[in-house]
């Protein structure tokens, strides 16, 4: 059996970026995390570089806007995933510009973790933000670097804890306020099994130049069945405003940067159903919990039965 | 008395931006509105582009990344009022190129509308975002492109009908959450007034390469003295939890983009006090209030009365 590829996380100090390198080390990669030297000495990225390194994680220090130690960091890895934050999506470029100067890299994964870009088409602000990442699928693909497209969808851990309501801190128990008719359908993962998918497939050859969506079956619910579901939890009848698309858009207008992003995902998701209002054809990826049977992911009715 | 300045506004349908346009407009200015053609056929930036016409200004199609466009538009004005997202701040090298080019430019106010990003220091990711706005200020500077810096607070219309509370959708009557000690002092403008102030100045010889800091007196509250105001004006008093900042901090790491970017900016606001911890010296700048005693801002007080 081939030795595991090495595996370097950029942006490993982030939301998703962590679970990633945690994965990586659990699955026996030899693990590398770039983080900026200034990093050490916060006090909340501080720590969690001391847990990879406590992990057995080779911490290197660098930053996306110094190519040397770019450079240095990709020379010593496999595998590449990049977790970048949104506002640099297309300083990813420098990325590819290491990759391509270092010469040795097996598979590249960039920043998405979200819906697929370049088969869903939501307002702005959002519309922006997808037309960078698909810009850079563009520039990947004419460099002709292996990559994988990550198509996690929703967030367990964003979504489910407030139900999409923003800013509650638990689910709802007396109302619930619906997007749409709460029809359409959107897919809900664990942040841990998205990472755990990811690493899975990074030494994948069914995955290479491929998007991978992460959609199993038991964590695809429309609107109005995750609320059925949750009342059926509490025993309890939700009160459900719906509120029809066109409000949702000019509540978008409406709201201040940074916040319309998120409500621009949500219209997306939550009315549009761009997460599942396509068929998945080989030519161009497969779905996470068929190539890999033997994870066990946790379900959305396993995830919400925290908060009863 | 000299004819009032021509005005264009780029990021016109936005969230500041149509206070910004509708200001200028009402207080006299032949004004401009950038907009993309394709914002005509958009549900809601249609219907605001269609009550800037109503209002007399000049609806301009073009875009910030066509330099002939823009080149064109700059050259039919005075002052280019800049209010692009967040996501664009460095992409404002390309209004700065078309000043250069169109070489009338008497005023250049580019997007801030925040802190004033030389003198705070915040965690990320609002450090990064701060950089950048910091990073076209030099670029300003050194080109000599004469202009104007607003530093406008915190919106009153983000901020107080949740009390800054994320996610509710009005100020709280049972509980309350206080980073810190609550002792930091904030400013919060009404958007409309903000808007009033940054077009009163736009001819004003006296803040030319300053800054304009809106901080007027009734609007600077610390966060227990705003509760103490809502609680005395609803009579009753709310339960405080208070959250000590190396929690702030661990929360802003665990939340995801673009999420983090408010909690990074409350913490800097609300904890840091990054509003109010300096003086404001003639060298650099005037507070706006002062230089415009005639305008009726909306206070504070006045402005929560309506969630009584």
């Amino acid at each position: 059996m081939a030795e595991k590829s090495k595996i370097l996380v950029i942006g490993a100090t982030g939301y998703i970026g962590k679970f990633l390198v945690e994965a990586a080390a659990e699955q026996g990669h030899q693990t590398f995390a770039l983080v900026r030297e200034s990093a050490v000495s916060d006090p909340v990225k501080g720590k969690l570089i001391q847990s990879f390194k406590a992990s057995g994680v080779t911490v290197v220090y660098g930053d996306l806007y110094d190519h040397d130690s770019l450079v240095k960091a990709v020379k010593q890895v496999d595998v590449v995933i990049s977790v970048v934050t949104f506002q640099q999506i297309l300083d990813q470029s420098k990325i590819l510009d290491a990759i391509k100067k270092a010469g040795n890299i097996m598979r590249f994964i960039p920043s998405e973790f979200g819906n697929d870009v370049d088969r869903t088409n939501p307002v702005e602000p959002a519309k922006t933000n997808f037309a960078e990442k698909a810009k850079i699928r563009r520039a990947i693909e004419a460099q002709g670097i292996p990559y994988t497209y990550i198509i996690s969808a929703c967030f367990a851990g964003i979504f489910l804890p407030t139900m999409a309501q923003p800013g509650a801190t638990a689910p709802p128990r007396d109302k619930v306020v619906i997007l749409g008719d709460g029809t359409a359908k959107a897919v809900f993962n664990l942040e841990q099994d998205v990472a755990t998918y990811v690493i899975k497939t990074v030494d994948d050859p069914r995955t290479v130049n491929k998007s991978l969506y992460i959609k199993p079956p038991h964590n695809i619910y429309s609107f109005n069945d995750l609320v059925a579901l949750w009342e059926k939890k509490i025993d309890k009848v939700l009160e459900k405003t719906y509120v029809p698309e066109e409000h949702v858009l000019k509540q978008i207008g409406g709201t201040p940067p940074p916040m319309d992003f998120m409500s621009a995902i949500s219209h997306a998701v939550f009315i549009k159903g761009d997460q599942t209002n396509f068929q998945i054809e080989a030519s161009f990826g497969h779905e996470a919990s068929q190539l890999y049977p033997d994870v066990k992911y946790t379900t959305v009715d396993e995830y919400l039965h925290q908060f009863v």
